[in-house]
């Protein structure tokens, strides 16, 4: 997905929020939002991805307030918040009708665990809102007769207790070969491998890096090499806006698991804010 | 009121969203964003109100787009939507038991029709809530005291079409002299001199200009002659948030009537967004 105008405010709405995060002096924080006022008025947004420049913004964060991961403690706090859900969440599938459908919707109900588009948000009220919702674009029978044909399965995890949300999708996707993908390095509340151990994921599947295009932290999500693994695969599933902004263009078999967040995401693939979509 | 780092990507926004109701080019709506950039970055927040830098991003919008009032359609719209409802809030006025609380509601309503936050509202919904809406903080009983005790009034008026409820607050308050203030160039969606008399103020009062600080359009609200005319009421009424951030703390006998809609106002204030006010 293109970056829109519309983008600009929300960066830097995401800035100041990042810099809170990342430090309580006010100096810092002003220091740190005047250095992102700078970058976003030399950075040209023809050509590039709102996750291109989103890693430029909070690259400055973490220069300019030297916090190495602003948002390490909301990361924490949502991992082990979504691991003390986990065996109600999991009594939700073993009573529905439909697994792999429920499973399937905790997935995307995890998806509010989001610090880009914002810090307000209600966990419990949105999994059972999520449960119950229609979704607005709905491609969940060709999602289960392609994971029926699939061995190889690429899934690309978004947010830092969301992830837990995903461990109950991947521990329904019983005897396939499974690659969860997560950040190379702390990006907004983005999953990195701590967060995927921590949440035990790697009993489950394999984990492999990826970055938002810092080359010390994975190759990027449009690099060849990443394109090359996401083609690799039988299928791959894709949870959340930032990999739906990265990807939404990429020629795969990509299933695109997200609640919308942002007006310009819900313009973009047809749908309103709130929605959720399986796609 | 001071100016916080959080007023920061809310200038961005309101920069974004008048370049759009400037132009419809985007070339130049990106060019009068970035335009903005630079002015916040190179903009020191200390001792300043945020009409200050109001001010100064509005003018770079008008003089970026080259449109001298980006708001001059909304403006239109809403003077003449209001007007529409004049006969229906005169009788509002009429059946109630208390003509000055209700008029004094329909002028706190009428402050809903506000740009600067944002350009989503339900004007109608707000006339109704207002209406049955307690008081966040409630000083109307004092202010009925000082009306009476008053002979020269002072009314500060915030925005276009918001200026036909404050008509309707003005033809209450019989016997009293009263002077109309409105802004003496576009900004925002604020009521100028042509807006007052289009809705007809000028036949129930003497209309008088203040400035955000252009010294070619009258003085500006916190200048000495202006806080001299302000000492010299015998009342002031101070209509919507523009108005208290720049005289919160002048001393004063000054009413401030408004609807909150930005955390920051509602903070200072002590209430929270969405509240109504008289203090």
């Amino acid at each position: 997905m293109k970056t829109y105008l519309d983008c600009i405010p929300c960066f830097v709405r995401q800035a100041l929020e990042a810099s809170k995060m990342a430090t309580g002096n006010k100096i810092k924080q002003e220091k740190t939002l005047k250095a992102v006022l700078s970058e976003l008025e030399n950075t040209s947004l023809k050509n590039k991805i709102p996750p291109q420049i989103a890693r430029k913004v909070h690259r400055i964060v973490r220069e300019v307030t030297k916090n190495n991961d602003p948002y390490k403690k909301v990361k924490d706090k949502y991992n082990r918040k979504a691991l003390k859900m986990y065996p109600s969440l999991k009594r939700k599938v073993a009573k529905s009708k439909d697994r792999l459908l429920t499973a399937t919707r905790l997935a995307i109900a995890g998806n509010i665990i989001d610090f880009g588009p914002g810090s307000k948000f209600d966990l419990k009220k949105t999994i059972e809102d999520v449960l119950a919702q229609d979704f607005a674009i709905n491609h969940f029978n060709q999602f289960r007769k392609a994971l029926n044909s699939s061995k190889k399965i690429l899934y690309l995890g978004d947010n830092a207790g969301e992830i837990v949300f995903d461990r109950i999708l991947l521990e329904e996707l019983k005897d396939k070969e499974i690659t969860f993908v997560v950040k190379g390095g702390p990006i907004i509340n983005d999953a990195t491998v701590d967060d995927a151990r921590f949440v035990g994921i790697d009993k489950i599947a394999k984990i492999e890096v990826v970055s938002n295009g810092d080359p010390d932290t994975g190759p990027a999500r449009r690099s060849k090499e990443f394109i090359n693994k996401l083609q690799d695969a039988d299928l791959v599933i894709s949870k959340g806006q930032g990999n739906y902004e990265a990807l939404s263009e990429v020629d795969a078999d990509i299933f695109f698991l997200l609640k919308v967040k942002c007006p310009l995401i819900a313009r973009d693939i047809g749908a309103k804010v709130g929605n959720i979509i399986i796609k």
